[in-house]
This record gives structure tokens, C-alpha cells and sequence, in this order.
């Protein structure tokens, strides 16, 4: 069987997006490097290696890079001999452009695959140039870009910074179709989430439920697992935002945040609501209508020519009147994700935050509430659009209160 | 109420081990940083943070450190404003060794929270010492290597390499209670995913049931999330171990290859096995046996005194008599782990790591197969002991055949 025929087996599972979409993808991001003084740029960020390839793998773990370079038509893979087929199978790329290192790279002390990276560099002439690498991406280690450094000492560097982010920031109506499964999916795990949430129920129970409801999807399509997994901080642990779950029983009279994404394809849409078991304090109950009030308005300003800060300023407004004040970000770009985050790093809602909104750009909106020893968070992902920001999902918004 | 009151309502659920484990671990850390002239050290990566203050909430996306310092008690948290609550509801720090960066360090393009972190080390004198930190951890990224260099000039800088990981190659009784609870979990969840695997059934329906299981755990204890999600190449696939799952339907006559873990906080124990849908080649079958008889070959040389490279060295003998030649390492050292890997990045077992094997250490052998257009996995975690490797689960261990 010829390697042309086995990919040819594979790609009605993997491949996502036609040519026609990588190719766009690729000029946008050469257009940038271009501008930027950019010959040949390393990719390391998993999502934008996804973005620029199809690959899809939980390879992450080791060094891995996508190379695009000005005079060469295809992005070109680098990751560890095991993982070469992973990239035969979900890529478009032809096996000239898919490089394995060999295992005695992974995990030395004397020795690192960006070595290896370096020298493919050096093979294909490209050693003399201006490279670029991501220098706040994860995953691009900082003995990655010594190893890199010291076997490409005729190069010069400059950090990419976000450049293929950037690029990602507008979504194709294909990308917006995978953000409408996983919104789909997604309103069945909150709900899910928010039936699950019962007096002397264990939390490892409930989140069983709901990791079983995001990779099971609906009938016509399944989801992916998702950048972060559900978090769900209960009691005085809802005074902070990142805390997960542990085999504690939920208590009455305890608020409970519900955090969650779906993803469908390695696209999210991500949602937090809070449930609060028995009657809810007064102060609480008044929090979620002011950060309704607040998100609505946010939603609202999202029309295409506003800034991301304008946006912020909308919610400030409109929650300051009540005496609520918020110092950190109300939200962040949103899209293809990989572990551990499935913000974007480009776009935050907040002041000093010019970035102008467009079409088809899409947000997590999340206007989060931690206080001394209680929280609440209430939030939407949106599509920018004429008429403003358009959730992604259609749940009722409030505090979740069962009596 | 007082943050001591507010501390000791939170720490029966989130902290897992007493005290004295914690000094002894600080301690053996110290140890290790006084013996490499090293007077702080930064931790980034999340288990090691989590090992010396029992951190633990999925905040890793964001910078932050654990700052240990040979003239200072305690190690210093500094981690996002919105974290530092988590820090106080996971932790054993006093209030003073918790600090929280505000929101407008992050992701931005002009400031880096590393800029925080070296502010806070100059403030308590330790900016003209000997510092080191983890250049190749995870989330430690370069930009923050940069920040950090730039806000402490009079520093002297080295690499900590895997200073943490290497202190916690060896067990304590508490961390193999839980590793053999995690493996309690893991028997249910292979179960789970054996049985799942049908001719003409989505992947993602039985990835929805693995999952599942991973989390309820058991009805004493709860599942934790694992620092990788369940893998299952099939098909032409297996011929690649990392790829996740899609919403296609296993085939009859396809081999699917299911690497697992479960994890009980955030300790994990980690299982392959491969289930063959119909009546599988010759090939496989044979391979699946020679498979198991280099496994055992090299569990039963994982006795304390062994170096990683002996028990290499037996599975290779024992394989190669069948013509069996494998170039990729066949296992490496598991426990407290993050995504995106349950490895510690410290012992493989390959050719050249002569580490010698001290009882209580743990890890996962794997010994996966991956040909041209197919691929075999059989694994097993194991606790080194003085009669030899014992592998931490007891399911069956051959090539599981569904006619």
C-alpha cells in the first residue's frame, strides 16, 4: 500500500477544513511575516500548528514545531519519529515536509530536539535568515530556545509574538460552524452541570455527568475534550475561579460556579454559571442581576468598529451605578484550543485594549465576581455581529437557585 | 471571620497530605539546592508547585511561581490576584508567602508577570543571590525567562533543570496510596473502555463512558482529571500512538489501541491495551505475545540496585529472540502530574539512563509498537519492590480479541 493511498484512507476522519481554507490561512499568516521582517517563523502554540496544518495530536507533551518560511509552499512538521504518522494521518501536508526525530532527543539532559530542528533548518538553507519563534507560547521551552539558538548561530531572531493568534482572531464561517456544535453541546453539559448540583451529591458524580455529556455531543456530532476541564469551585472555594473538584459532597446553602466549555473539532464555546443550593443571600441574589444587567449591556456594545475597551467600558457603566466594581478583564478572545487555555491571547475586554472589533471575531465574556469568601460568574461566548454580540448559546442567564 | 477560621474550613477537602510531609519534601529539596549552590529557585512547573505546597487549581495557563529560598521557611506562592484564595483554601502557607499579581500582567504585550516575581524577590533581598530556575518546565516561558533576567541585573543565573521531579522520584507511603487508589479507578476504567470498543459505535460515545468512569471513581474515592485524556488510535491510526478519538465508528477487522490513566489527586497510574475487532492477523497475535513476555522479562529485572538501562536490557533480550526491534524508549518514571504529561521527566527506561532503581519509585512501562499501517500497545505502571517490578493493576494482559 502506498503512503498516498493510507492518507487517503485517513482523511475523511481527521481533515476538517478543505485545502482551499489551509491555503488562506497560510498566505494570511506569510502576508504578516512579510510585514513583520519574518523569512522563516517556528510554531510551537499547538493550536496555531493545528491551524496552519490540521494536525491534531496530544504530542504537545514533547518539542514539536511547524516551520512556515517565506520561499517554501508548505508549512513543514518537526515533531518525535512516533508522532510522524499522527501527522501523516490529520495533515495535509506531504511526507517531504514531515520530519521525525528520533527518540534519544526526548527528555536528555545533553541533548534536545530543537537541536535536531536547527539542523533541518540549516539542510534546507535557511540558517542565514531572520527566524522568528513564539517566545510566550507554551510548550517553547527556554532550553528549546538555547538549544535553537547555539545551533543557529548565523541567524537572526526576533520573537513572533502572537502572529498566527492574530490571524486566527476573525473566524471563517467554517470555523463558526465547529463554535455552533460545540454550543451545542455545551448547553446539554451546563444543563447537565446545573441538574447535578444536589445537596450530599458527591462532586466527582456530578462532573462524571458532565465530561460524559461534552464527549458525547449530540446525535449528528461528538465533542473533543477541551482546554480546560470543568471547574467548579463550591462554598468559600467559589471566592476564587480555577479550582476543580474533588469527592466532597455539594452542601445546602453553598453556591456552586460552574465553568465549562465543548469543543467539537478543537473549537470551544466556553459558559459559567453559578447554582446556589436553598435560599440565596440577599447580596448574592443582587450580584446576578447586576452582572446580568452588566453582561447585557457588554453584549450589546460588541458591534463591529467598537473597541475591546469600549466593550468593557459598557459593562463598567452599567455595573458601576450598583456599586460594583471589577479590576480584572471581562473577557478574552476565543476559538481552536488545545490545553491549558482555550483563550486566544490576543483580544482582552478591558481598558487600554484598542483592538477594533470585527465580523466574525468571537469572545468569551466572562465577568467574573470573587469576593473574600463567596463568587459568582455568569458569562457568554459571542460572535460579533451587526447587531452586536450574539451568544453562542441560548440558557437562561441568572443565578441558578434551587430550593 | 478571620482568614484563619476561613483557612480551616476549607483544608479537610483539598489537602491531602499532613504537614510533616511537607517539611520533609522541603527539606529534600533544600538539601539538593545547598549541595548545586543554589540560594532560590523558581518553580514552575504546576506538580512540582504542587508537591511543595499542595497548590493545585488549573491556573497553570497564567505564569506563576513557588519561590524556595534556603534563608526563608516557607516556599512564596505568587500566582494571579484572582488565584491567591485558591492558594489559601489548597494550601499550608501562612497569608504572608501568598501574593497575587494584578490582572493587567496578563497576556499583555508590554508587561510580563515575571517583571512581579522579580520585583517581590528584590523586595526580600534575594536578588543578589544565586537563582535558579526550570528551563525546561512547562509554562515557564521564554518571554518570562527574559522578564525576569531584565528585573534582577545583579542576579547569577543557572538551570534547576528537574531539580523537584528528581526529589520526587521516590515515594512515600502516602503517594503510593494514592497511585494504588488511582489504579483502582484505572481497572474500572479500561473495563470500561474495553467493553465499549463495538463494531459500528462512535468513539466519542465510548470515550463519554471512559471518562465517566475515570471521574465517579469508585464509592470511596472520586476520580481526579489525568494530565492526558483517554487516547485511542484505530484503524490505520494505530500506527500512532497520541491521536484522541473522533466521532467515526470502530470497524470490524480494526485493531484500536486504548492508552489510559485515572488519577486520584492528581496522582496517576497509567495503562495500554489493545482490543482487536474480529479475528485479528497472525502478526498481531504473535506480537501481542512476544509484547507481554518482554514486559514481564522487564518487570521482573525492576529490582532495587537494577539501573533503567537493565530493565531495558531485558525486555530487549527477551524480544529480540523473536525478531522484535523497538528504538523508542519502553518507559519512564509516573506520578503527581498536570497536563500535559503524567511523565516526571526524569528516569527513562532506555540505553544510556543509568539511574538505579530504590524501592518506592514508580513507573509506567510501555513498550508501545507502532509499524507502518498498524500498532500494538500493552502496559503496565509498577512500584519497584524488592521481588520486582509489581504492577500496580491486575487486569489481564494480552491482546484483547472481540470475535
Amino acid at each position: 500500500m502506498s503512503p498516498t493511498s493510507l492518507a487517503d484512507r485517513a482523511s475523511p476522519t481527521w481533515r476538517v477544513f478543505d485545502r482551499a481554507e489551509f491555503d488562506h490561512r497560510l498566505a494570511a499568516v506569510k502576508y504578516r511575516m512579510a510585514a513583520d521582517g519574518i523569512d522563516v517563523m517556528l510554531v510551537s502554540d499547538p493550536a496555531n500548528m493545528n491551524y496552519l496544518t490540521g494536525y491534531d495530536g496530544w504530542s504537545f507533551y514533547v518539542p514539536q514545531v511547524v516551520i512556515v518560511a517565506l520561499d517554501h509552499d508548505n508549512p513543514v512538521w518537526i515533531g518525535r519519529h512516533m508522532d510522524a504518522n499522527g501527522a501523516r494521518w490529520t495533515t495535509v501536508l506531504p511526507p517531504d515536509d514531515i520530519l521525525g526525530y528520533p527518540d534519544h532527543y526526548v527528555q536528555q539532559r545533553h541533548i534536545h530536539p530543537m537541536t535536531f530542528v536547527a539542523e533541518e533548518i540549516t539542510r534546507r538553507g535557511w540558517h542565514k535568515g531572520r527566524l522568528a519563534v513564539e517566545m510566550d507560547a507554551y510548550y517553547f521551552s527556554v532550553q528549546g530556545w538555547e538549544s535553537l539558538r547555539a545551533g543557529l548561530p548565523n541567524a537572526t531572531f526576533k520573537d513572533a509574538g502572537h502572529l498566527v493568534n492574530w490571524v486566527r482572531a476573525v473566524k471563517s464561517d467554517a470555523e463558526i460552524g465547529l463554535m455552533r456544535r460545540a454550543a451545542r453541546i455545551l448547553e446539554s453539559a451546563m444543563q447537565t452541570a446545573c441538574e447535578g448540583v444536589e445537596p450530599g451529591r458527591r462532586q466527582c458524580d456530578t462532573v462524571a455527568e458532565i465530561m460524559s455529556a461534552q464527549v458525547r455531543g449530540t446525535p449528528e456530532f461528538g465533542g473533543d475534550y477541551t482546554a480546560i476541564v470543568p471547574m467548579l469551585p463550591t462554598g468559600i472555594c467559589s471566592s476564587t475561579p480555577h479550582l476543580t473538584w474533588t469527592d466532597e459532597t455539594f452542601k445546602a446553602g453553598e453556591a456552586t460556579i460552574l465553568e465549562l466549555a465543548a469543543a467539537n473539532r478543537r473549537y470551544h464555546c466556553a459558559m459559567a454559571r453559578t447554582v446556589y443550593l436553598g435560599k440565596p443571600p440577599a447580596l448574592m441574589v443582587d450580584t446576578a442581576e447586576v452582572v446580568c444587567e452588566g453582561l447585557q449591556a457588554a453584549l450589546d456594545a460588541a458591534r463591529p468598529g467598537a473597541t475591546c475597551e469600549e466593550v468593557e467600558h459598557a459593562w463598567r457603566e452599567a455595573t458601576r451605578r450598583h456599586g460594583l466594581v471589577k479590576e480584572s478583564r471581562i473577557g478574552y478572545s476565543i476559538g481552536c484550543a488545545y490545553p491549558p487555555d482555550w483563550g486566544e491571547h490576543t483580544m482582552s475586554l478591558r481598558p487600554g485594549d484598542t483592538t477594533v472589533l470585527q465580523p466574525n471575531m468571537t469572545f468569551h465574556l466572562i465577568p467574573g465576581i470573587w469576593m473574600e469568601d463567596w463568587g459568582i460568574e455568569l458569562s457568554e461566548t459571542f460572535l460579533v455581529t451587526e447587531r452586536g454580540g450574539e451568544p453562542l448559546c441560548g440558557l437562561p442567564r441568572g443565578l441558578y437557585v434551587k430550593q
